[in-house]
Order: structure tokens, then C-alpha cells, then sequence
């Protein structure tokens, strides 16, 4: 698979195989708290403009992590904000020029999901929500968070599926790629 | 039954029937945002402090107002908050003193019922949440906004059953009751 | 409203209310299908670049047209394809290379929601994707639709709420904006 | 953060973790039940009042004892009733005035769910519900007890989420502090 | 069908349809609260012992009142029972006799579905419950009161379909049947 | 415990601890199909008829001698059928003797849950139908059975919880009792 | 349309638009039961073997004669039976060999949806279920009968949506097609 | 059993009960990626005609294996199509022949379940769906391919439990056994 393709990322990966495989392919990158792996022969160039990938806390850090990554490896910039939830405001508008200067925001969040209404209320560019599993009891293993961010009132929010940190990087790289005009690769 | 009761309040009534009412009873209030009937041959004294009723716009209204018509005669102060959504955080920030020095705060929110989320992570007081049937399509009724209040990240947020008002004043009302040390009437 | 607002756009509006704002508003423009009124003092300019509105057929068409003109109002060129359901690709392939010279396209479709994993897999620009109301039993008020793009296998697709073809536009504009690098007005 | 913080109060830890903890810190101590484990540099002085944590047996213990952790290191006196169900009227009858002369009331239940509507008849301040995930078939993980509760007829109970017997601690606290006219700490 | 039949029971009829058979059929009876029509050629003989019908409060009349009409015409004598709340114990303990003495006990009961839980702790004869649709919000339609009644600690306690009045009298004649050995008609 | 109890019921028992409860109680009985351990000091005389327990085949069958362990421990003959599903309607009618002369019928069903219909139609005696979480898929832990169930067109099927052979044991037998007049032990 | 087409079916019609059609196109015919209109130029000839409908009553009568004038146009005998419930199974077992000898089977059942079970037990042939949405309450307008076949220990049994006549119609002859071996039309 | 019985399908099976199988009975075979074992005395004659079994890709596999296992011990030829999944039409369009070439076309899919809906649009033989469980958040166990596949526009597609492999081969079996007008064996 390596010989056709220029980079390969693997989601969900254990931390056994992933040592399997750094054996095998020196090229191999072990992304820790995104349980992911990436291989590039040669890296893309970095397209101009960047992405934030935002969180709340560190349950939400290994979706937030695999978007990033995933956006990454597709030749984004990323912003990673990964302590701003909305029941600490400050910490979030301490940080909103980081947040209001990338072309594409993904905002991760479990248990309600509120944050990306308060994002998408702060920013005028496309907002990925990605609802994740964290919680407990009521939140139904994200469904919750997933229905809160369906019914955001935030106009223009997205969502993608409960975990799916991957589709979500992928999108905001297809975003991204329009301010350059390029297709995606 | 007024008889034998010092004062009444009917809830979700039609305006035909509070019409009716008003012509039997010459005291009977009509409170038509909130859908209620009230009468009193003689109100309670208020209680010091007041209760904050919030919400986010004139959709979660009669809800809202519902809670505040049942916290008043039940003899509290109450203040209305009715604009302070959480996609427009500023006008919430711009009001902040006056929910801080509230006793309790009854939040009303329909869609993906965010604000006691971020309710809470302001205020040091009671926080009681009540979904509300606004919405359409994912928001099944309320549900997402219920599900949403009860995986609040706001610390010590307590729910109510959707629409709602009235167990929300009332309960508000209870433990406004506590600050005087009296019980609830 | 009108003073202090360039252009105005009425979503989920009666026949009967559209009469009267055009009788009231000379620039009130009624859109039937789409079941929206517009009103602009001085329409935008329009982007380069066009949004496509991809729906299956008749029932869809509400939803689709609501998307299509929030994204014309918001200074947009859109095309519009209805009649490219899953159960007759030959259709959707004839007008493969409209779809495929979009910046970024919006996916209506009730029943089982299949047809946005379909286009995801022809184009490489965001799809949106916006399930409709559309079918009875198990389809559950769109709940089918909904989930079914929620899973689809097509990378990089994301949804909005049921029926929320506003939304979709909205976000569409959002996206097709990063294109000539200016925020959204 | 333990030089940060006057005390601490971490929940649903393992044995292993608290023995763990123990080891490390001598001031932390384990409540096993509650599966808590505290850590006070100096205990808050004890508001007058207390909060009543009322369950029906050993299976609702744990989230009982959760609340009741919670509600002591925030500096509350909390009165313990475990063994009062609504199939054994008697003892609840028996152990009423305790129940009674409570500020706020904290109700644990799983299966129906069904305690927190008894006591709240008889009772006249702050009932808080907690369901619990205890149960099997058609409980689904304590949603049978969430929806019992948020339908209760006995007016006034608010609600927390499924086995969140830390929220409802927090939030008892926060009623109670509201006696002495203090702010929650 | 009357020609075959001794008796024959007819439920939830309009009071026109109902109009129009006791103009037909003289010997037809109305039982308005109920929306039955009942037409028996020679009422049966009624058996010995008593099956007592409880509920809260006139929101459940309706179903109530279809289990006791559906239990007489099938030659039982009923006790009526229907003000007798979980959050109003006392009422419900000063009829404790009446429904002990009872063979089978219906306890007919909407929103959270408590009382059959709160009546199988006070009786050791049968226990049938019947959820109704009375309730909003969270109630679904009697989904609550359904799941409440399923997970009843109360033992032995069996559960009809929501608003199944007829039922419930149908298997409680069954059951008070079994006391004189005789089989159901 | 045994002290004070003639006798005791363990239901949902393992193994390791059935042979616990048997090496320090040498009149503990364990029922391995059942789960359950029972222990008398002295066995309750028989009531006169009997009761029948009917289920479709292997996999229900714990949840089935779970039912009749409890029936009988109460003090009632039990008759046990457990190869009759309503795919082999042959073998069911060719017990029907055997099940039309008993005084109750518990039948036990996974999947679909259809087998308490066709037995209703069968017989005149009070049925309790118990649902089982046997199943895969849609079946959802026994939702689809008991949802069937509570749709039954068998007119007076009561039902229990999913899985709960005990409360179907049980309420069987307060039936039973009913036939000699006496109340339940 | 009907100029390309030789024939054609309009299902879901109001009486008043089938009559309409009918004063419109004189080869026009309403099947009131079905609310369905057909049109046909010249009627296909009909394939040998039958295909039967099956149902259980009056309230599923207009889906399962939609299943069966769809079956007709397209050039199918088809057998109805109509009474023919699990509650009353020697109705359903005297018309026995009518069922056994159609090459298809389409079973038609709302509440519990058992029918389809019972029927797939005595014979050989495919089994079409159609759940209806007759029911009430834990009906959830049709839930328990979808499930309830889908869970089916009748092994074969394949199932479409709630009320799709058509569907099952138009899958019974593409069935009964195979046996003559030529394509559906 | 396999005395009385000429051929014997076990599914589901583990590797481990698999090799005890093929140590005691020499005539078992392993199909692995089915999880089945059959032991065959004698094969069926095979029936002229085919049964395409078709699926997305290897996490779909095992259903799809079991559904052709099952389909071929029944005495049907059986055409495999393993990688032709709704995002990439041209793997799909390019074996379209093979697939139009069967008497009955099984199709299996998790994640949104739109292949068949693809498939209908494509043949006008009999399309059984499988939905399976693969997939993960939203697809809730193969409720949103269930979903999809009940809600499928394309016309006649039946469909069978999630995960259920054996009942599609079954039906399809059924129903190919149509054509050359034998039963089924």
C-alpha cells in the first residue's frame, strides 16, 4: 500500500500495533493522545492559512488530536486549543484572535456539547462541530452532544459523527483548500 | 376552591378560558405571555432577594414567563433576562451583575439548551435548568435540550421536565425560601 | 428591521404572510417553493465561484430551494440539480461535471439518506449534507436521513439538522467565501 | 494542584488508585462506599442545617454516599436514611421528621424511580432527584428512573443526571449555603 | 353481532357515535367518563369478592373508569378509588382497607408511574398496572410511566399497554375468576 | 437472615457461589438452570391446581426456571413446557391440555415475543408473558419482545420486566392463591 | 405520463382526488379499501402461481389491499385472506392449504406483528412482513410490530417498512417473476 | 442430530468449537470468514441460476460469508462480490453485469446502509438488505443501516435483521428456489 500511496494515516490505533509498526517503517510517526499513525514519504507542502482544532479538556483531547493530525498530514496548518470550555468563558475570549484568525474551526466537545454555539457565535468562518462519547449516564455514549450540536443556534455549524475526529479534519482541509483554490490531494 | 385558598394560579391556559375567568373573578390577573391565570384575594409579602429568570428569546418566552408568574406569588422578587443567548455572549456578559446577585437563576432554553451551561460557570448560586419544546427536527420535542441540561459541564445545574415553568419557579422559590429560613407556603 | 439591515431573509413562511409583507414591502420578493420572502435594499455582489443544491426529487425541493436562496441572498451563484436520486445514478453521472465544477455542495435527501455518500465519492469539495422530513414509518420525521449521513462512508461530510436547508446555505456561503479569502457578511 | 487547592475531592476512583493516593498523601482518606477519595488541608467549618441523603438500599449506596461526600467536604452536616423505599412505606414514615428537618433533601433511586415524588409530598424544601443506573431490562441504565423522576408529580423536584450523585451534593450545598446567606466556597 | 352476543362492550367512543347507538339500541348504556357504550341483553351474576380501581386523580378517570366499566361487565363488583396520589400518602392510607380487601387491585397511573409500586407495597393479592398518556415533555406519550410500572420494586406487579384500560379489567376479571373456580366468560 | 425467614430465594446466582451457599447451608438447593439457589427449613405445602411455565426453547430457559423455581418455592405444582414457539405450532397444540387446565400460565419468549398471543387465543386463564433478552440486533436486550408483548392481541396478557422470571413467579402465584382464598406467604 | 406509460398505480390517494382521476380518465379505477387509483391501457396478462395477502383484520385492510393491487398490475393472481390471526389460530389453520399453495406469501400485522412467525412456520415458500402502524401507546405507530418482525424466529422472513403495501406488493412479484423466469415489467 | 439430518449449518461459531467440530465430525468444514461450520453427508444438486451476494468491504465480510455459506448449502450457486461499496461507483458499475445476471441479489452493509438503495436502482430482480452492525457513534449498533435500508427508495428491497447472514441466505434461497418451481428443502 505504501508503494501507491505518498502518505498513509491509520486511526485508532493501539499502542501495540503502533510499535509494530514503527519497527517495520522507519518513516512511521506514532501520534500518542491521537492513537494515530502517519507514514510520508515527503510531507505536503503546508497550504497558507490555518485551522484550529478546539477542546475543552483532556477526555476530548484524543478526538481533537485525530482531526489535527488528519489535517495535518493534508498539508494544513493547525491551532491546537484545547482548554476552553464554556463553563470557564474567560479561558475561551482569552484566546478568541487565535480562534477568529483560521480560515476553519473544529470544535470537539462531549457531555452537552455547547461549545460550538459559543464558538460559532464568535467567529464568522465554517465551523466543524464533532460531538465525542465522553459522559456518562444521560449522554448516551454522545448522542447528547451529538443532538445538542444538531440543534445549535449557532448558524452555520456542521457535525459530523460522535468520535469521527478524522472526518472532521478532513473537511476542514477540503475547507481550506478552497482559499487557495486548489483541489484536495 | 379560591374558598379555601388565600390564592391560585392556573397554568397553560387558553386566552378564551382566562377570559372567562376574568369575568367570573374580578381579582383574576391574566398573565398572557406566560399563559396564566392568577388570583389573589390578598398577595404574599416578598421575600428579600430575587430570583433571575433567563433565557434566550422570545421562542423560550411563555416558558420563562411561566416560572417568573409562579416564583411571584409565591412571594419572590423576580428579575427577567429575556435576550442573552449564548451565540451573542456579550449581551450575557453585559448583564452579569445583575445574575450574580440573584439568589437563585432559573435558566430557560430550547434547541441544544447551552445557556445553564454557561450560566453556571458564572454564578455561585443555584442553577435550575428547564428544556423547552423549542426546535425542530433533532431537537425531538425538547429532548435535545433536556439531554444537553442534564450532561451539564455547569457544576451543580439541576433539570426540570420540559416546559417546565412552573416546577421551576416552585422549586426556585423553595430555595429562595431557605435564605429567610422559612418554609414555603 | 429593515432600517437597520441591508437585506432580510423569512424562513418557513405562510402563503398567506408572504401576501402581506409584499403588500406592505414593494422589494418583498416571495420565493413559493422555497417558502422563504426575501427583501434586499441592494443585492451583494456575487462571488466567483458557484454553491450546488443537489436534491432527488419533488419532496425535497422545499428544503433544497430554502438553501439555494439563503445562499443566493448571501451573495452566491447556485446551481441547482433535483432530480438525482441514488435509485437513478445514470441521471446523477449525466450531470457529473456541473456538480464537480462547484466549490462546495449541498446534499438534500429525506428517506434513507444515502444519496450525499454518493456525490462524497465523485468530488473532492465539501459536501454538505441536509436530511429532510421526507417518508413515513421507520424514516421517524427524518431521523433515518439523518443518521444514514451521519455514518455516510463518503469522507469529509457534514450535516446540518433535519429540514435545515438554511442552515446548509448558510454554511455553503460560509465555505465558498474562504474562496476569495473575504469573511461573510 | 493540591498546593493550589484547601482540598480536594476526587470521584469514582478505584480501590487501587485510592490505596495509591493513601500512600502518597496522608491527609487523603477513602470512602469506600462512596468510591471518594478527600484530601483537606483543613476542613470547611460546618454550616448550620443539614442536607438529608435519603436511598432505598445497598445497591443505590454508592451514588448515595457520593452526594454525601460531596455535600460534607463542602461544608455541610448531611443526615444518611438508606434504607427507606416506596414498597416499605412504614420506615420512611417511621424516619419522617429527620427527613423533615432537613434544609435540602437529596433522594437517590434507581428501578422506577419513584422515591423522590413520595418524599416530596411530604416535605416542604429543595428536593433533589437523583436516578441511579441500578436496575436491569427495561431500565436502560437508570433511564427508566431519569424519566420517572422528571415526571414526578410531587412538585418542585429538580433533577440530576443518571448516577451524578457528586452534581447533586454540589448543588445540595449550594441550596444550603443559601440559609446562612453565604456564598458557596 | 348483538343476535350472537349476551353483552357487548364498546370502547373509546365519541359521544356522537355513542348517541347514535343508544337511539338504535335501547338497552345500550353510556358510560361517559369512560367512553364506553355498554348493551347487555341479561347482565352476568356477579361473582363474589371485589376488584378495586385506583388512580390519582381525573387526568387518569378516562383509562380508570374503562377497567371498572370492562370488570363489571364482565360480572365483578369494583371499587373506584381515584384520588389517591404518591404525593399525597394520606389519602391513600386512609383507604388502605378498602383496597386490602380487595382480590386484585388496578392501579391506573400516568407521568411517573409510582403508584403501583407505592399500592404492591401495601396489598399481597395481584397488582396490575396501567400507564396512561397523561403527562408532556419527557412523559413521551407514557413512555415514562410505562418504563416506571416495568421496573416497579413493588413484587408481583404485572403491567398492561399505555392507556389499556380494558385490558387491565379484562385480566383482573381473569384473575378474581380464579376465587370462585370458575372459568371467564 | 435465615433465621428469621422459613425460607429463602437466591436468584441470579453463579456458580462459585451456589456452591458457597451450599457448602455452609446443607439445605441450600441449586438450581443451574434456573441461577438460583433456594433454601427452606421447611417447604411450603402445595396449593391445589397448578401453574403452567411455557417457553419456546433453550435459551429462554433460564429465565423460565427462574419463574417456576419461584412458583414453586411459593408453594404451587408447576408445570413446565419449554420446546412450544410459534414456529412449530404442532408441538404447542399438542400440549394443549396440559396448559388449558392450568390455573395460571407464565409464558416466557425472546425475539419477537409472539408466543403469549397465540397462547392467549388458547386459553381463558390469566397469562403473564415475561420477555427475554434473547436475541441479536434490532431485538435490542429483549426491547423488541416487550414492546410485542405489551401489543399483544391476547386479550388480558400482563407483563413484566425483561428477563424478570422472578416477578412472573411471583405474581403467578399470588394468582394461584387466589383460587383457595388465601393470601400470599 | 400516461402516454409513455401502459399502466399506472397512485397510491395513498384521497376519495377526492381518486375521483378527480376518475371523471378525468374514464379507464380510471379507485380500490377504495387500498386508497389507491390504477390506470390501465391494456391489463398485463397474468403469470401463473399466486402470490397471497394475509392479514388479520379490518384495521390492517387498506395495506395489505395496497400490497395486492399492486401485486394485480403488475401482473399477478392473488389469494386474500383477511381473518386470519395468532389469536385465533384454527381460522388461520383452516385456510391452510390457500397459503401453502401461493409461490409467495405477504403478511400483513400491526400491534405485536407475530403473524408473520406463525405463517412462516407452515410453509416453504418466501414470506414478505409488512408491519402496519395500528396500535396505540407502546405501538410507538408501528415500532413494536417492525421490530417484532425483524426478530421473527421464522426463519426467511424478509420485512419492509411500516405500511409499505407497495413495497411488499411490488417485491412479492418480482418473486413470483423467478418462476416463469422472466423480468419484472 | 446429523443422523437424523443430511446436511447441518452451526453459525457463529468460534475458531475453537470450530476445530473440536472438525476433529469429531471428518466431513465438517470451516468457512472462517463466515464463522460457520457445515457438515454435509451429501451436498445438495446445486439449482440452476445464481445468487450474487455483494458488500462494501472486509468489516462486512463475515455477514456476507454467512449469508453465501448459508445460501450455497441450501444447493444455490453463489456469485461473491466483496468491494463494491456506494463511494466507489466504478468498482460497482463496473461488475454490473455479474450482478444483473442473478436471480436474486443479497446485499450487505453497515455505517448508512445505501447500497442497496444503489442496487434496487441497478436490477430488477429481488434485493434482500442485510444491515450490519459495523460502524461506530451514530450508527448505534446498525440502527442507522437498519434505518436506511427500511427507508430505501429503491422499490422492493426487503430486509432482514441486523447482522443476520443466515436469514438473507435463506430468503434468497427461497426465492431462487422459485424458479425452478421446486420447494425448498
Amino acid at each position: 500500500m505504501l508503494e501507491r500511496e505518498q502518505r498513509i494515516l491509520i486511526t485508532r490505533i493501539t499502542t501495540e500495533h503502533a510499535r509494530a509498526l514503527r519497527k517495520k517503517f522507519k518513516r512511521a510517526v506514532h501520534h500518542e493522545s491521537a492513537r494515530c499513525v502517519t507514514i510520508e514519504k515527503q510531507p505536503l507542502r503546508k497550504r497558507p492559512g490555518t485551522i484550529a482544532v478546539v477542546c475543552a479538556g483532556t477526555s476530548d483531547l484524543p478526538v481533537a488530536e485525530e482531526a489535527a493530525v488528519t489535517a495535518e498530514i493534508m498539508g494544513n496548518h493547525v491551532e491546537r486549543l484545547s482548554d476552553v470550555g464554556v463553563s470557564g468563558l474567560h479561558r475561551l475570549l482569552g484566546r478568541l484572535e487565535l480562534i477568529q484568525s483560521a480560515n476553519v474551526v473544529v470544535v470537539v466537545a462531549g457531555m452537552e456539547g455547547a461549545l460550538p454555539s459559543v464558538v460559532a457565535g464568535l467567529v464568522s468562518r465554517p465551523v466543524i462541530a464533532v460531538p465525542t462519547s465522553v459522559g456518562y449516564g444521560a449522554s448516551f455514549g454522545g448522542l447528547a452532544a451529538l443532538l445538542g450540536m444538531l440543534n445549535s443556534c449557532g448558524t452555520g455549524v456542521t457535525v459530523v459523527n460522535i468520535d469521527n475526529g478524522f472526518g472532521a479534519g478532513y473537511a476542514a482541509s477540503q475547507m481550506n483548500a478552497l482559499v487557495s483554490g486548489a483541489g484536495i490531494t
